[in-house]
């Protein structure tokens, strides 16, 4: 007990005095996201063969397409007045996508103006063009690189387990919330918020051991911070203290069916493994059931929303068997997970969207990230600040985008 | 004659004066409301016991509770993550307020965080906490105390009558209104615009004389500035001209039924009496019929915003008799004076709603306040400035709060 | 062929060499409109005997009314408390204006303060005022002059034809758009974005010949900068140059129709011949068909907002005449240039409508006015941005007006 107490009181002080001198700086200039990382853009079935689509990722405005199996992603806007090509797209070639406007005609792979279709023999041809984006499928997902020159492995800017053998991913939902995507990857990755999912109807039904008020690392030594070179840079947490009860003005405060007489904290590990990556991505194990892996990503669309990006993972070796799980997803695993907000019972992961709508409005506005007042359970989300704050490659700013007003966001009719 | 335009003058030319120098500084800066006062936040029948309800009176976002009858007031923001706790509030206790995200849990007596539900022992307890808001009820109506330190008597900052013996009130309307609070009060309080009540039916149904096109103190010593320590700050108008014909290029302008021959202006006591009190509250003695009292504020929600409250006020000595009244202004007196916006006939202060929605915008970005051209029933309105201006305890500014979003402001569902 | 190759680089060069030297600044400082112009702010038809209207032009709240045939125009804000007159107008004698609030009643003629019906012989009266604005009507069409001191004649600021003998107009559209009037401008009289409307109905319909991708002047010599003293000052250009085919990536994209053996690129000019002339306003004469002349405007009503405002425009010698005429608009040619939004079959215009809406973000927030790359067919677009630079008699600013959020934009109700 007297080792307890003091490795609480370290976990507090050194909280508190990071609290003070906050050494994560480069994190709170972070708002519109990181730089020269991969993010998931969309599902791969949201973009079947020469469809189109646009997208807002960390500011800037991406316009997408299949052709011939491979997707291509360049800017959308045009170099001549600035225009979307999204909002009336044209195609004359399998190549080329050309502006509705005035016929300025790019190359899909490069993003080289190849053609203007209203002047004869331009000058501009060849010397010009937008940013074309790297684009990459993994795990059923369409993933871009919003950064400069080459673009980093893949497998450095996602979770791990979305690389294994023998996967099966289903997607599960995109869904904007009006959010900056660090309180959003803080909600995610939160150790003691366990608390406010507690009537979720997973807990009565699912495989899940009996839920406690609150769970997190007792002690510093068993949160692992994983910055090897070359590997996905992420905080691992492995909960090892269990909040069953507490006491409130002498009443007993106490989850339900939890015996009366039994101890109100445990000390034991649980089964579900929650670790979180960079640039903005969740990896779960054991979620929501056993044998399962849960990925979820905060892709930063501007400094004041995020993409609520999920997928659900398992593992199967046959054909047969990854039909079957994608079945199980899209039947029970996904409602329980998540479900179209307002209808009942509520998915495990809408109230997460529902703590982070809330959480926004004091980290914009109101300075939060100066006045919050930090407590046991964040000395992982402490570890991650700080894993951000020294290795990202870089921090996103608007460049030469700004936020467009909602009716000015461009979509492909 | 000569005496009167001596007047007159003199009122013109303090006038003119004032508007270039300003002597009411304090005042222009005071966008948010005045500090270390007590405002009229919700009716009393508005928080039945053991609900619920949360308010933004200037700039500050508030919850209350009613707990054994008596009225609880505590900062709407969780010191953890800054969340409201409003939009899904937890009670586990009498007198606790624990917080959905994650069972941080304050006494709503003293706002002291007595307990977090998911970590043990926290080295947080008992030495963080919310601001607890001073709270009273008078007159059915629950106040709360604005500002710092202990709380002035109530009886400082409100209309006196409302402490009379045998009063008797029935609260008719709490209306947020897109205008700032002092341009609200002035209209409130404003002699002239009489003008635009001129259609009102109650002037033809109603007790009260035939109405004016306006009306205003004819000089200065009949305006009384009430500055007296321990007591209500305020301006005192008896109007004592009443103008009731005009002409316009040469046709004869003149309140319907009043008689040709009559003069035009009239120099005669009225029978109400207005009186405006800081923080920001009007006091009409007579209105809308003779016996009554109307009292009304303008409540700062942030500088864009008040709330339009009324009470309607009369005497009565038996249970019957107040029963009596309430339901009389329940039937009769309270439409007359507020009805449904858009539904006919529109009562009294519906057009002072329409007027100060219109008032806004120049005020709010046209330096309105430097530009404004007063005549002579705005003396008594340069009056209330300077009596704010020189007495004001405190002017309120944001503090570590900011103007959420319309999405953004919280409410209990 | 070398000689139009040695053009081509002179125009391209000067192109160049423009986009970064910025000959046009103080068209980049004119974000409001330019001032001392008059400007289309009605259609007659929509200002009947005695009746009132609101408008907002280069940010200033405008109100109208027609007295006696004649318009009249003043500011559309009391002196007083800054109120619009506009929601609740009062007009007690035929030349007055009386303010709803309190009664100050101005000349609508002068703009005078000729009473207030709510003070006896105010000291105001006669000393101060609202500003009335010169109003002329021309092509059944209200003009208004934003400016300071006499108004120069208005057939200095409108398209030449408007004032032709015979000429007889009907009055199309006047439709808001959230795009700045530059940009609005710069669109309508862009060569090459014919491009876009080549799905229009009326090509295959009218009478107009075949339609190339793009159409533009081949030199410099052919583009007319009109700059005389006491004319109108503007641009006219005579396209010479249609590409009626292109190649991308080996794939020959021909017009419709287009034979395809002929050349790809035509040299003829054109019949519609094209103007625009300041402060806003556009003259193309043989469209929609041959012997008409179109006019339209890019009024500003503030930085983010224009008024398309289009007239239709022919000659006839007989009443029978142009009543025939007046009615082939409204069946049959008013349809074919604007078709009320979402109708099928779009409106020549309704493309314009589109084209601006999407460019209007780039170039409000994302610097476009720096970061465009223009090609050959801008080239009368600089020159009427060097144009507007040169002559402009001033550059509107907001002044004492500031801009109302859309629930404070007044109405006549």
């Amino acid at each position: 007990m007297v080792k307890e107490r003091e490795d609480q009181q370290d976990v507090q002080s050194e909280l508190d005095q990071a609290q003070r001198r906050k050494p994560w700086q480069r994190y709170l200039e972070a708002s519109l996201g990181l730089r020269n990382y991969w993010y998931p853009a969309l599902f791969s079935r949201e973009l079947p063969e020469d469809h189109m689509r646009a997208e807002i990722i960390a500011g800037e405005r991406l316009f997408f397409k299949r052709i011939d199996g491979k997707v291509y992603c360049v800017e959308d806007r045009c170099i001549h007045r600035g225009v979307p090509f999204s909002p009336r797209p044209e195609c004359y070639t399998d190549n080329t996508l050309t502006c509705w406007f005035h016929g300025f005609t790019y190359d899909w792979r490069t993003g080289k103006l190849v053609q203007i279709l209203t002047e004869e023999d331009s000058a501009l041809l060849g010397k010009v063009g937008i940013k074309a984006y790297p684009t990459q499928e993994v795990g059923e997902t369409i993933f871009v690189y919003i950064g400069d020159g080459a673009p980093h492995d893949i497998r450095e800017d996602a979770q791990p387990r979305l690389f294994d053998a023998d996967l099966v991913v289903e997607p599960l939902v995109r869904y904007k919330i009006k959010c900056n995507w660090r309180v959003a990857a803080e909600n995610g990755f939160d150790a003691a918020h366990i608390y406010g999912h507690r009537d979720w109807v997973g807990f009565r039904r699912g495989g899940l051991t009996a839920y406690p008020l609150g769970t997190y690392p007792s002690s510093k030594d068993i949160v692992r911070v994983l910055e090897e070179d070359g590997k996905p840079k992420g905080v691992l947490k492995r909960d090892d203290t269990q909040v069953y009860a507490a006491e409130i003005d002498g009443v007993d405060i106490r989850v339900e069916g939890y015996p009366k007489d039994a101890p109100r904290v445990r000390h034991e590990p649980r089964e579900t493994e929650v670790s979180c990556f960079m640039p903005a991505g969740l990896q779960v194990v054991g979620f929501p059931k056993r044998g399962m892996v849960h990925f979820e990503w905060y892709v930063p669309i501007d400094d004041d929303h995020h993409m609520y990006t999920i997928l659900q993972g398992g593992y199967a070796k046959t054909p047969e068997e990854r039909e079957a799980f994608k079945r199980e997803c899209r039947e029970v695993l996904g409602p329980l997970v998540w479900n179209e907000p307002g209808k009942e019972p509520a998915g495990f992961n809408n109230f997460d969207s529902f703590g982070r709508k809330w959480t926004h409005h004091a980290y914009a506005k109101e300075d939060w990230w100066h006045r919050e007042r930090l407590f046991k359970p964040d000395y992982i989300i402490m570890q991650w600040r700080m894993l951000v704050a020294k290795h990202a490659r870089a921090i996103q700013t608007w460049g030469n985008w700004q936020k467009p007003d909602e009716d000015d966001i461009p979509q492909v009719p």
